[in-house]
């Protein structure tokens, strides 16, 4: 299948080089990452790994961060369903960057784009995904004086006034092309763009700052600020800058993007530890050969085997990771046994961040914004 | 020159029952103007001179309030600069409406609609333009205690939620036949009709009633409430009623409509007695003949004599205004004399307006809804 990379749609083998040109991005390179290492004493593995891979205007927030000039860190999520883990991977990497930079991070929730996206949505059940994710952003261990949360709706107060700034200065034709919308799209999704680019700038408004904006994304969201970088800039801001992940691969094959529609290829956050083992034994696919006499014989196929490919995401020692993806190419372990490898080590994230989130409710107030 | 009457434009000699026609609406009837006599003891000049001609679902509206619902009233202004007389005709009806029935009114004042509408609008300046109509409004008249000022940025976090499930029910080629947008307009542009659609069932959300809204409005505004007042039923609410009103001509001549844009066809409110008295003496069109002899001898024609035609507004008893007719007429009143009295209802009027306008500051918070 022929890749298709856009915020609608993930579908193919993704050919990561090939949207680097696409998206007119850059990629992250070694002197890139030894400048971050020394800045924050370590590496988080998923810039090790590659996970975090492309950017754009990533050098100068550091560079102004070496100033004494601090970022911020800006993502968000629409509420529609619970979360999955292939959601959280940018949420923990960007837990890790508040962490060691010691920077502020806005947490988007624009809880009517997925209303006015999805045709049969339901305003009341958005409600509750919306409070539902919320804890889980909050289980992730945020800090809870540094991150502020902005649901579209409460916060309308003060982003509708500058996104009707950045509303002007786009034009139907230039989302038509960058979205696929048509003259059928409803006219509240037709806006809902100006929305998003705010929070890459209203920290600065309601601080009084001039923090640069940092956006850890999936790549697959580029497009949303492709656009909008420009329109910050003419609005007197600096451009946001944006560092790119890979997709976390479905539990069903490394092609495309994991997705809550389609629960046989995603685990939640809410799952039991016997769901975790039951899904990740029935449906990753699995790089090992017909029999466990042929696996032992020839080998497995790390690239594709989900359970190895999703141990990057899980395994934070390199080394232990490296024995795995060895054994598992020379046979030694099967199909089964990484499996069991990877179950345990989600079991166990799960378990904390589970009892975590049973006591987010209460943060709630903490991370709302206050207006 | 054809007729042409839109939201953004109303040109040539306006064909009033060609309008009633094209745009679907209903004549106000004999009837309907002896049913409001009864109910309000009274029938305004504006009713009884035909100035509101025209209406849709308004029989329903006083149905409803002889069981014992009343309505409300919604009208809006969108500031960009001062008030005119033309503007103010709708307003003091609705002040009239509002003492007769014991109604509420919810005043809206979209300060994004300009600044997304016109090129060139800046913010800060319609910001003070804001403030400025505000005072013209609250200087009216309208009772404190009934009256509450919508302002789109800065109610946008009641309003906005409210307004994405209006868009969500608008396409853009629906919007795109209704009001000539085209694919170059901005998006903002684009989604403000749900933000004015907002004020006619808010106040039932707010206030947790179901009370039908009416809508006096100047019958170029209709074609912003045909389209979504289907949007508004299929929400769940009752369609908003609408009266119409014909166009207070300008100075200039009774083609087209007033506007501050061309400061020789408009008065302001703000206008000093020896501004009304320089504009009207030079401007306002004669339907006068070339001399006075002649004009004694065959008599004026007081369809065109847009003094004659203005004091339809400014003159409240019909025996007076049915004198100044027959006279001007007849050619026993010059064109100079009629405008003699104009200028004197007019200053007469302003007076009062401007002196109540100097402690209207002071009610803003009274009248600007609290959230």
């Amino acid at each position: 299948m022929s890749q298709k990379v856009n915020p609608y749609q993930v579908e193919g083998k993704i050919n990561y080089d090939k949207l680097v040109k696409e998206f007119g991005v850059k990629k992250i390179t070694p002197e890139i990452l030894k400048e971050i290492e020394k800045m924050a004493g370590e590496l988080h593995p998923y810039l090790r790994r590659g996970i975090f891979f492309a950017y754009r205007d990533l050098k100068k927030v550091l560079d102004e961060y070496k100033k004494g000039n601090k970022f911020f860190l800006y993502t968000g999520r629409a509420p529609s369903g619970p979360i999955h883990l292939g959601h959280i991977s940018v949420w923990l990497f960007m837990k890790w960057i508040q962490e060691k930079f010691g920077v502020e991070v806005w947490f988007q929730f624009p809880d009517e784009e997925k209303f006015l996206f999805k045709k049969d949505a339901n305003w009341e059940e958005i409600q509750k995904w919306l409070h539902e994710n919320m804890l889980d952003v909050i289980a992730l261990g945020f800090d809870p004086k540094k991150t502020h949360f902005l649901i579209d709706t409460k916060h309308a107060g003060i982003m509708y006034p500058e996104a009707i700034k950045v509303a002007k200065k786009i034009t139907f034709s230039s989302i038509k092309a960058a979205f696929g919308f048509s003259d059928s799209s409803n006219i509240g999704s037709i806006f809902y763009t100006a929305m998003q680019t705010v929070p890459t700038f209203l920290p600065n408004i309601l601080k009084k700052e001039k923090r640069p904006c940092l956006i850890p994304l999936g790549i697959d969201q580029d497009v949303h600020f492709r656009l909008s970088r420009d329109v910050v800039e003419k609005l007197g801001y600096q451009k946001p800058a944006i560092i790119h992940a890979k997709f976390m691969p479905p539990l069903t094959g490394i092609e495309g993007k994991m997705s809550s529609s389609s629960p046989d290829s995603a685990i939640l956050l809410t799952d039991s530890p016997g769901e975790v083992k039951r899904k990740i034994n029935k449906y990753a696919f699995s790089g090992g050969r017909d029999t466990a006499e042929e696996h032992r014989k020839h080998g497995g196929n790390v690239e594709v085997d989900v359970a190895c490919q999703w141990l990057k995401y899980f395994e934070e020692d390199d080394k232990k990771l490296e024995k795995i993806y060895k054994d598992y190419r020379e046979g030694k372990l099967l199909s089964g046994e990484v499996k069991k490898i990877l179950i345990d080590k989600i079991n166990e994230f799960l378990a904390e961040h589970q009892k975590r989130r049973k006591n987010a409710g209460k943060l709630i107030d903490k991370f709302v914004y206050k207006i």
